[in-house]
Formats: structure tokens, sequence, C-alpha cells
């Protein structure tokens, strides 16, 4: 839970004053490399490779195959600039493939169709989210999709398109869009689960035992949950445009998958407020808990002293040293005095006891 | 209220990266067993059976009755996927069936109408709510519903249907469709009467001696809550999508009923808020009442402290072994310092008197 | 304070599992017998009487006056249901005017118009409000209205019927309903005027001093302010329904007055919202307030505690035994011990002045 | 900030139960007098003059010129009704007129257009706010206002009108409306603005020393946000309703004039809204800054405490009249336990240095 | 964080009571010249010039390149004026110019757009906000642009102007304002990352070391997010407007680019709701910090005094002047109260270490 996703936040305004249409990569360079894989698949036949240039890759796009062009690393800009001239898309799209802190949304271009948003990945290790910008563009018969970096992501997916000759393998690129919008959105749940799972053991160290380390767990907690929500939060809308559109590249038996992706956001959106709801109640939980402790701590000072500081004070009177004190030549007087204290300490525990202090 | 509602939350994502399509049960799996027992009635006849497998359920299938069909426990895919191939459910369809951590909605698949909902039954000791996810298939003549488990969740639909020979006995599929939402929504009313029971309590506790235990217990009844909230509120979209269809599965004089529903509905969710209104204030009080304590501790304290320390200091300067000291040869001194203790201490008390101390 | 608005939380689902239709009466029986007055007025004659059954009163409903039949107590089934079958009544209306949890409405059923609201009543002593459900039914020229106890919450119109000779004595069976309606929004206005009072009355014990009781009266007062909220809220909807709907029974004329009454409505919500971020703040300031008495506490025993404690440990010195302390041979000793005693605590003194803790 | 709003909260019920329609006014009598100011102008002439009886009043009105009648005082119903005759206003408007704790809003009944609102009035000693209702008749060529009392609210504008022979005065009735809504809206913005200084000043007192008094200060001051949020929120709703009404009434012309005062209360509603949010904040900060400072007071305690209490208690050792105890008769037992006792205090200097609590 | 924007929020009452129309410039005069700077250009030609009246400004207008007149400081209010009558622009607009506590808003003038928001400008030093009004008037082939003082803020657009031969040279006045518009949200960007910065700042403290000045600046902050985010919010509506609008003044080619600052806008906005959530949150991490704290300094208190006031009572007990006081003799005595001394200690240290106070 230490690393806290600051990097949504920080370097949006990199690109300020550049004119629009700049190819420059804007946001954290994840990778240096920009690697091309591509698969080519129909029902009977699957071929994947990692090409080197587009020069290559034009070559292959013949046949009646689906082609999914994989593009993981953006810094190479020339590279993915290239793919762009090639495809026809237009350089606004381009622009926004590169800058990776775009806002997720979908367009219909007309010849195809682009899908932009924010697949999170958990790091094994803590809870710590990383925030990955993965482009998509639907074509006739091609998908192309921009990673920021190299990961397993997609693995799901090539594993279903080189094994089974199920749907995957028959229905197109916009089944496979779909696929890759599944997978994302899958995460998400992955991703609350796991913060269900933080924000569970948060609490159990709040009613234990609140420490300063569990107020930094919650705020940090309390971040990651807001920026997951705003991220996640916009697919919705991404998905109901992707419904209501009217463009030909998605055929109408797939709608009804797409559909299904979008119950699956809902859910996860539901489920992220729910979340959050929980998160924020953390920090009066911890009040709470601090207050209670406070208390405890308190009782047993006021204990301590309440009884010890009458005490001292009679013992403080015999040991004053007036000539004309008749009880100090008394014979009882000192055994009287342990009676006097042992009664008045067994009268405050009985008071503090009826006060319920312990 | 030990046992929270983590069930709903936890295991959402056991089928990421699976194919769509694909017949798994993902869920808790409640029942190890499926169990398929059979209703056939009509204004006349009234019969109630359990069938071992789906060929014998086909034989049945012929006369103009009413036919219900029972599914308990969903983990013999088989005995589910033979049902939906018999009668004609989409596979997308069955899969959600199986899935139980479906969002509650409604779908018109033309043929048959496929609702799926969360019933949540109170368990009977202490305050733990146990999610059922309820899938109904509405044909002709006949209503499928897949449950979890074997309960006793239909119990008074059966009685009714087996004893009167009311509108229940007459009114076809459509009608005990609705029968079936209005124990579902039914139960929803018993649980938010209960957590105001279980809020109630806790007040009382709060008010009375607020510890460590009850701290837990609002954060477990907070955290209800907000699940139940969550399962229950997108009933009453259901709802309103059943109530706007235009499937002459549902006839229009069963309209005015689910119409009836969808009021409790609305009312179910309007408590809800309530609650959840009055459950987040809980915290609030802990903390007041815990305050309130913690500043009545320090009265005590400070009463303690306050009177008997200048005392001790008084006692203490008689205790000095000055040889020139005249007081400590008068004879009255002893007399005397007891005077000046008791105004001290009197004079002390009228002062916390006056600040309202006790 | 003290008594609680539990009554339309608790018994919601006493019905349950019961099928739809059944005349039960749900709530608590706040009245056993049920009581039918017939008032028949026009511009000229007006008449008020009891009848014991129904046969009775169907001989009267010859002429063309404005009948108002008003039934107070709803555990005599049989009565309401032979009511309900004279005046065409449909059984589901019926059931839900003896259900007394009903969310407020409208429903037009074409010959008749069915309203259900609760009308809230003032206890004289404390500040308890009593809900009562009030369900009216608007006819051609008869108005049917079913309350749950006797109580002179119509009185007022009553009054206005058997004096004046005004608009609502030509005004036919609408203006009466208008009336009817009128008069229950206006006590809404009384119960918010009355929190008001309330409200202002725990501010001002807050600020003075704070106790366990006024922890309890915040809390009771939030309760209450919810539920009032609740039960008045959906009106606002209700009266958009009868100005929006296209019966003949409401004639143009008398549209206004509704209007009227729904701007009262929407006064009266707002002002509840209002109320409720008030009374929502109270909490807040009581924390505030007892914290703040707190460290008044705390000041009081840390200028006591840090005044004396060192005294007394100067005192302690010199009550020491060693033969070597000089001190104890000198003359001056005592009286510059004095010295010292007073120059500590005045610089003290000087040093929490500063602090401004007194 | 002493006088709290409590006007508008305490007076809204006193017509319950009265017949619609009856003229009698209800809120506090702010004026026993009632004046009528009459305003006669074109955009040569200008006349101003009381009139004592409407009678009167009724013989002016002849020529084409713009006139402006100010009823300043409500209690003198009668007054009110004939001038309510003379123009041919329904009742239920004058009733309107005459009850003060009306919702602002927008009314067109034809030959006549209805606006009421709330005046805010800043009263120049502390921060008291007036409330008073504001009401508008828009005629051809005749405005009629009814204020509660008077005062200089409309002043600026017979300034306007008596000096300038500019716009207002060529403009007709609908710009009189405007600019007399435009005087109103301003004044919002005055209230607005020394909110702000109110809450800047109650920070500063909170920051430096927060007292009961602060906490005082901050509910009424909360009080006041809601109170003026409720009466400026629904003036939106009342301008969106002029611009969009077919009232020949109204000039094309004129409507870019009321969608000018429509941005307005847009801006003030919307710094409301900021206003709000930082009085909420308030409460927070008088919470925080008071723990501060119990932490604070307790630190002093604590380091006093510590220090001297172990002092004490070594000093009470050689206090003790053990036969037995060697050190008393060592020569340099006295010097060493100053130097033991001057170890102790420095060292826990040190020690609560390090942790920074001075 | 010293500075706080209070400017937007105390001038805005300034001008109440003056008629509209009235050319006065309301707000914080913050230069005291009027500037007017002219950038003429077309695919070709680059000139750029400042003219000291506007009767030279005209002479220039006359071939097709695109004019971009910027006027920077309001206060010389005849020039703006004679600016306003040479262009042809409504009285009411150059009033609103002038009045610089604008909602930001777009309006269609047929022969001109005018569109008004706040630019935020972030000094260097500290973290102190600058709201300048910026209106833009767009004419077929002139943008006008009123700023309330000289800086760089449109520095990157000029010299992309100057340099570049791209799109923005040959694209014309729409796309002008679109750069215009483009680079005032870039800025919300920038502040919102550096309010991301402040926020983190703060949050380390609070958790390190919490004190009064930390408590300052997280109200300082709100403050300024409140604020911001008010500034902010209206520009999405702006552009809303732009991209409905009907103008012909803005091509159907430039609409994607407006579309691009309106995404991005949403994005600011979104980002500030998530940055408002953070900020609200920090006071109650103050709160459970120093909560915390005071918990630590407690248990110091309560530790030592719970330690030595028991022992300073034993001594105290054997500093009593009875005559039979059988202990005082024996021999062992002193050395056995020093044991006793130290089984308290250790035994007090093992409960405190058992608490998990130290």
């Amino acid at each position: 839970m230490k690393e806290i996703a600051t990097e949504p936040l920080t370097s949006s305004s990199e690109k300020a004053g550049l004119p629009p249409g700049t190819l420059v990569h804007v946001g954290k360079a994840l990778e240096t490399e920009t690697r091309i894989s591509v698969i080519e698949y129909d029902g009977l036949n699957y071929k994947e490779y990692i090409v080197q240039s587009i020069d290559k890759l034009l070559l292959h796009n013949k046949n009646k195959t689906t082609v999914w062009i994989n593009i993981e690393g953006l810094t190479d800009t020339k590279t993915i600039e290239s793919i762009g001239q090639n495809f026809g898309i237009h350089p606004l799209v381009l622009e926004d493939i590169l800058n990776t802190n775009q806002r997720p949304r979908f367009e219909d271009y007309g010849n195809y169709l682009f899908i932009v948003l924010k697949a999170l990945l958990l790091d094994k290790v803590g809870f710590s989210v990383n925030y990955e910008q993965t482009s998509i563009i639907v074509m006739e018969n091609i998908v192309i999709t921009f990673k920021e970096k190299q990961d397993n992501l997609f693995e799901p997916i090539k594993h279903r398109l080189s094994t089974s000759k199920g749907r995957i393998r028959v229905s197109g690129a916009d089944y496979l869009a779909y696929a890759i919008l599944d997978i994302v959105v899958d995460q998400y749940m992955i991703i609350g689960d796991s913060l269900v799972d933080v924000i569970e053991g948060i609490e159990s160290e709040l009613l234990a035992n609140p420490s300063r380390r569990t107020l930094a767990s919650i705020q940090s907690v309390k971040r990651e949950a807001i920026f997951i929500r705003k991220t996640v939060s916009p697919v919705r809308e991404l998905l109901v445009g992707i419904q209501h559109n009217e463009s030909t590249l998605i055929q109408e038996k797939s709608l009804i998958y797409f559909r299904d992706v979008y119950d699956h956001s809902i859910r996860v959106i539901e489920s992220m407020d729910s979340y959050r709801e929980l998160v924020s109640g953390l920090l009066d939980i911890y009040l709470s808990s601090v207050s209670n402790k406070m208390n405890e701590t308190m009782k047993v000072l006021t204990i301590f002293a309440s009884i010890f500081i009458p005490l001292t004070f009679i013992s403080g009177i015999y040991g004053m040293n007036f000539e004309y004190m008749p009880e100090l030549k008394w014979k009882w007087s000192y055994p009287l005095i342990w009676i006097v204290f042992i009664i008045i300490t067994v009268a405050l525990l009985i008071f503090f006891k009826k006060k319920k202090w312990f």
C-alpha cells in the first residue's frame, strides 16, 4: 500500500502549450522498446508473429482473416505515426493514443472505431494498482491495440484464440474488441475484490490496535479508491456509446455481448461506490477507536491518582512536625491509620466498579 | 452480527478470463445436489413431484396446465445445461443463471422472459443475511426458477397453490412470476424491520455503555446495510422494465400486480435509505458518547487531584524540618490546620458544584 | 421526545406471505370500533349523522347533494369490505386502505380516484408525532375517507362546512378532496414548526450544558426528522399526479387549488430539508461542545497540578532527614521558602494567564 | 450575529385550518400603517406622490404613462382587498401577497403576471438578515409592488427614474419589473459578500482562540446560510419561468435583461453553495482546533507532572524516619541529591524535547 | 499558501444598484494602463504591433487576414467603449467584459460570439492562484480578447503563430478561439497538478507532526479548491454550448477541436472533484492525528503518575511521626522498602507493556 497512484495525477499538464496534433508521448515512459505483435486467425488457421517494421505488416493483410495488431510501448512515436498513416487514422486520434492521460471514451470515425480506456493491473506485492492506457482501433477485419508496456493483460485472449475453435475464432473483429473490453473490465473486478481485502485488513487493525501507520494506510487506500473510481466510472458511458452507435463495424449479433460487458461495468461501478462508502467510514472508526483507547488510558490514570493522592495526603498529615499532635502519641494510631487506608481504597474501588470502569 | 456478508464481494472475479458462454458455476457452492421439483396446476388440479432427470420432465408438459419447475442447487451444470437446451434458453442466459454474481435485471428474449435478482434471507440466529440468487424464466405456460440451495423461500406460494383455488390457481404463468417477485420483495421488508431492531439495540448500548464491541457492531451493521441496499436498489429498475415491456407473456390484467410489487420495492428502497442514514449516524453518536464519558472521567480525576494536591502541599510545609518554624510550637496549630483543610475542601467543592461538575 | 416513531418501521412485514387481495388490517390497531359518519350538503342544506351499517347509508344517496362518508377505525374489515362492494371499489384498493403501511400515492381508477397519504398529528405532550394513514376515494358526488382512528383532524373542515355558505358548500366533491389534502399538508407545517422549536431547545442546551440526555434527544429528533421527511416527501409526487391527471372527476377550476396545496407541499419539503440539515449538525455541535468542556476541565486540572506539584516537591526537600542540610539551621529559611512558594505560584499564574487559560 | 433568522420558520402554520381565500395577514406584522406611493412616468414626465385611498388612485390612470404603485405594510387588509378588486386580481393571489410565507414563484394570470420573492436586507449592525416578502404584479402599463414594511430597498430605482431619462424611463412596465428583480438579486450578492466576511472572521477566531462563543457563532451563521440558500434557491426557477413564458406583457427586447438577472441569480446560488461548504467545514475546524489546544494543555500537565512527581518521590524517600538509613548520615548526601534532581530534570526535558513537545 | 483567493468573493456586489448598461470596471483594478496589441496573420504573413488608439486600429482591417486584438487592462473604460462601438458590440456585453465577476458562459449574438471565462494562473511562489477574467469576441476574421492585466498567458499561442506555418496560421478566427480556450483549460490542469502537490505536502505534515499551522493550511487549501471548482465547473457547460451552437462563425471542421477542449474540461472537472474529496478528508486526518498524539501524551502522563504516586505514598507512610511504628526500628526496613519500590515499578511496567502502551 506504499506506492500511491500518483501517476494519473501529476503528468497531465506536460503537454500544455503544445499545438494540438503534435505527436509526443505524454506520460511516464513505461517501456523503451515498441513491440508489434500480430495475430492472424479465422475458423481454420491461427498465426502469431512479431514484426519489426510496419512495411512488413502490410504484406500480410490480404486474405479475409481477422488481424489483431498489438503494439506495446508508446515511446517510439515514429513507428506509431507510420501505423497511423498506413491505416488512415486521424492525427488527433494518434495524439490521444500517445497521450496516456485520456479520459475513457468511444468515438466513431466512420471507417474505424476508437476506444480508449485504462487497464488496471494489480501488483502482486502489496496493494499497488498500475494504470495502463489501452487504446483500441476497430476496423473491418483488423483490430489494433496500443498498450503502454509489455504485460500479460491479453494473455487469456491469446490463449483462447490459439486453443479453442469456438465463437471467438469465427466472430470477427467486433467480437475480438468485445473480448478485450471484457478482460479489462474483469480486471476491475479483481482490483475491487482485493480492495475489499485491504479494507477488511485495515478494519481489523483499527479495532485491535490503531496506530499512526494505520492512519497512513487509510489515507492511502482512500486515495486509491478515489482514483480507481475516477478511472472506472467513465467506462459505463463508453459502453453505452458502443451500444447506441450505428456503425456497421459492430454486427447486430455482437451487441448482446457488449451489453454483457456493460452490465459488468455497472456492477463494478456500484461495487466501487460501496467500497468508497466503506473506506470513507474508516477514518471515523479510527477516531472512535483512538478516543476509546484514550478513555481507557484516562481511567487507569484516574483510578491510580484518585486512590493514592488522598492516601498520600493522610500520610502527609502525620508527617507534620507540630509539637502538639495527640494522635502521634497514641499506641494504636499506626494500625488504625492502616485500617483507614484500606477502607478508603476499598470504597474508591467500589465507586469505580459501580461506574463500570473496570 | 458476526458473520459479514462478504460473499457477494469476494467471488465476483473467479471467472475472469474464461470465454463467455462457458457454463461454470461461479459462486460459493451452497448445495452439492441439484433438486428439480415440479408443480403442475390449473383451476382444478394440483400435482407436485420431484423429477430426477430432465427427460422425465418433458413427458408431462402436454396438457394446458401451468407448470412451475423449481431447480434448487446450481452445481450440477450438466442438468442445467440440458434444461436450457430443452427449453431453448440462450447459453448466455444459462451462464448468468449459474454465475451467482449477477446484477438484478430483467430481459425480454421474445419467447421467454428472464428475471434475475437476489433473495435475502435472515438467519434466525444473530443478524446475518444470506444472499441467494434467484433466476426466473417465464414462458407461455411454464415458469422455471433457479435457486442456489434448498430452503423454504417459496413455501408460502406452494402452500397457497396447493390449498386455495383462488386467483393464483387460475391466473397463469405471469401471475406466478409476480407471486415469486412479491415474496422476494416481502423478504426485503422483513430484513429491513430486523435491521431497525439491530440499530435500535446498538443505539441503546451506545447511550448506556459504549465499548469496543459496540464499535465492531456498528461497522458490521454499516457494511450489511450498504450491501443490502446495493442488492435491493436495482430491483426497482427491474420492475420498471417489467411494467414497460411489451411482451405478450405478461397479460394486461397482471400489470396491476406488478405495479403493486413495484410500489413495495420503492417503499423498501426508501426505508433502506432511511436506515442507512440512521446507521451512518451511529459512529457519530459513538464518538460523542465516548467523549462524554471521557469528560466524566476527567472530572473525577480533576476533582480528586485539585482537592488533595493543595492539601498535601500544606501538610508538606509542616513536614519540613527547619529549626525556626514558629507555627510548629503553637498549641492550636494542629486543630487550626484541620480547619484550613476543611475550608479548602469545601471551597473547592462549591467551586466544582458551581461548574456543575456533579 | 421520548416516544419514538417506530410504528411505521416495524409492522410493514406483517402481511408478508399472504395472498394479495386478502382483506386483513395490517398495522397497530389504533381503534377497536369502526365509526361511520356521513355529511350531506349542498349550497342550501347541511346534514351530519352517524350510521351503523352500510345499508342505511345507501338509502340517502339519492338527491344531488355532495356526500362525505368518513370511516374512522379500520379493524372492522367486514364493514369496510361491504362499503367497497357497494361503491364498486377494487379489492386491491381496499387492501391498500386497510394496510396502513402504504407509500403516499395517487391512482386514477376511472370512475373514482384513490389518494392515500399519512396525516401527521402532534401529541400535545412532549414532541411525539402520530402517523395516521388517510385514504381518500373521490367519486362523482361522493368523497369517502378512511382514517385509522377517531381524532379531530377533520374538525376545521366540518366546521367550515356547517357554518359558512362559501365556496366549500357549492364546489362539490373535488373541492372537498382538496380541502382534506390542504388540512393534512397544513399539519405538516405545524409539525415542522414544532420541530424547529425542539431543535432550538436542544441547541441552547448543547451550548450551555451538554449531557448524555441531550445526546439521546438529538438521536431521537434525528430519527423523527428522517421519518417525517420520508412520509412527507412522496406527497409532492402525489400532487403532481393529481394536477396532471385527466379525470373528469376533478374540474378545471379546482386545479388551481390543487396547485396551491402543491406549492405548500414543496415548501414543507424544502423546510424539512433545512431542518434535517440543522439536525444533522447537532451531533457535531455536541461533540464540539463536549470537547470544549473537556478542555476546560483539563485546564483546571493542569493549573492546580502544575502549581502545587512543584511546591510540594520543594516542601518535600526540606522534609528530608539528612543530617547535613545547612538551610535547616538558618534563621530566615522558613520565611524565605514562603517567598519562593509565592514567586513560583505567581509566575505560573502569569504563564497560564498568558496562555489565556482563564 | 446574535439575532437569528427564525422568522421564516415559526409563523408558517398560523393560518392552518382557515379556508383558502380568506384575506388575513399571516406573518409578523412589520408595519402597522399601509402606505401607498405612486410613481407615474414616461420619457418626458415624472410624478411621485402618496395616496390615501384607492379611489383617488384610479383617477390618475388615464394617460399612457407607466404607473408604479408601491404598497408598503400589509396589515391593512381592507385597502389591499380594494386594490385587488379594482385591478381584477384573483383572491388567491391577494391571499398569497398577504401571507408572507410564500415560496418564491412566478405565475401568469393572462392579463397580469404575479411574481413573489423574498428581499433580503442586511442590518447595518452585526450580521442579521431581514427577510421581506416582495410581491410584484405586472400589468400592461402598471406595476404594483407589495412590501411588508417601509425601507429603502427600492430607493436606487426611484433615484434612476427621477434623475435619468435613459432606458428605464422609456422601456415600460416589464423593464421596471426587471429593475426590481435586479435590485433584489443584487441584495443577495451583498448578503453573500458579508456572509464571507463573517465566515472569515470566525475562521481567524477559530485558529487563534476557539471558545464557546465561537461555537454559538458558527451555529448561528450555519443557520443563516441554510435559510438564505432556501430563500434564494427558488428564484432561479422563477426566472426560468419568466424567460420561458409567452405572455405579451413581457416584450421580446426585455427578455435579454431577464436573462441577465437569471445569470446573476445562478452566480448567487453557486456562491451560496460555496459558502455553505465553507460554513459546514467550520465546525470541523472548531473541533480540530479545540483538540489541538487540549493536546497543548495535556502536554503542559504531563511535563510538569512527569518531572516533579519522581522528584517528590525521591525527596519522600529521605523524609522517611527509618532508624537505619546510612545515606542520612553521609556528609555529601544533600548536595548529591540535588545533582540527582538536576540530572533527572534535564533528562526528562531532553526526552520531551525529542518528542517535540515544546 | 498564505494569500487566499478572496478576490472573486468580495467585490461582486460593488455595482449593486447601478443601472444596467453603465460601463464601470467592477473588480480589483489589476492594471492601470490599457494595452492594445494586434496580431495580423494568414498562411504567408505575420505582423504584431501595439496600437495606442482605436482609430489607428481600424485602418488595418482591410485585407483578408485573421486579426487578433488583445486588450490587456480593463480600467480605461473609454477605450473599451470605443472598441465596442467600432465593432458593434452590445452594451450589455461590454458591461459584462468590464465586470470581472462574470459566470463563465457562451452567447451567440448573431454576427459575433461572446465567450467569457476565468483564466487561472499559478503564482510561482507558494500556492496562490490568480483569477483573471478573459473575454473572447469571435467575429468573421477577427478575435478580440479582453484580459484584466498583462501577463504571459497567451505567450505560447503567439509563439506558435509567429514561428510555425501549421494549422493555426491557415485555420481562421474560430481555430484561434479554440487555441485560446485550450490554453486556458491547460492552465486548469497545471493548477490541478500543483494542488495535488500541496495536498500531498499537507498529508505528510499531518501524519508526521500536525500543528496549528497545518490546520490553517488545510483550511486555506480547502477554500482554494472550492473556488477553483466553482470557477472551472461552468466551463463544461460553456463548451457544450459552443459545440451545439449553429453559428456559421464556427466551421464544421473546427468542431472536433472544440470537442477536444470539452473532453479536457471534463477531465479537469472530474480531477477537481477527486481533489476536493481528498481535501475534505484532510481535516478528518488532522483530527485523527491530533487524537493519536493526545493519546500518546496521555500514556506518558499515566505511566509516570501511576508508577510514582503509589511509591510516594509508601515513602509518605514511613515519613509519619507516630511514636509506635515498629518497622521504623527494624534493621532491614530500609533495604526492604527499596525492594518493594522496585517490585511495584516492575509490576506496573509489565502491566503497561501488556497494554501495549510502549
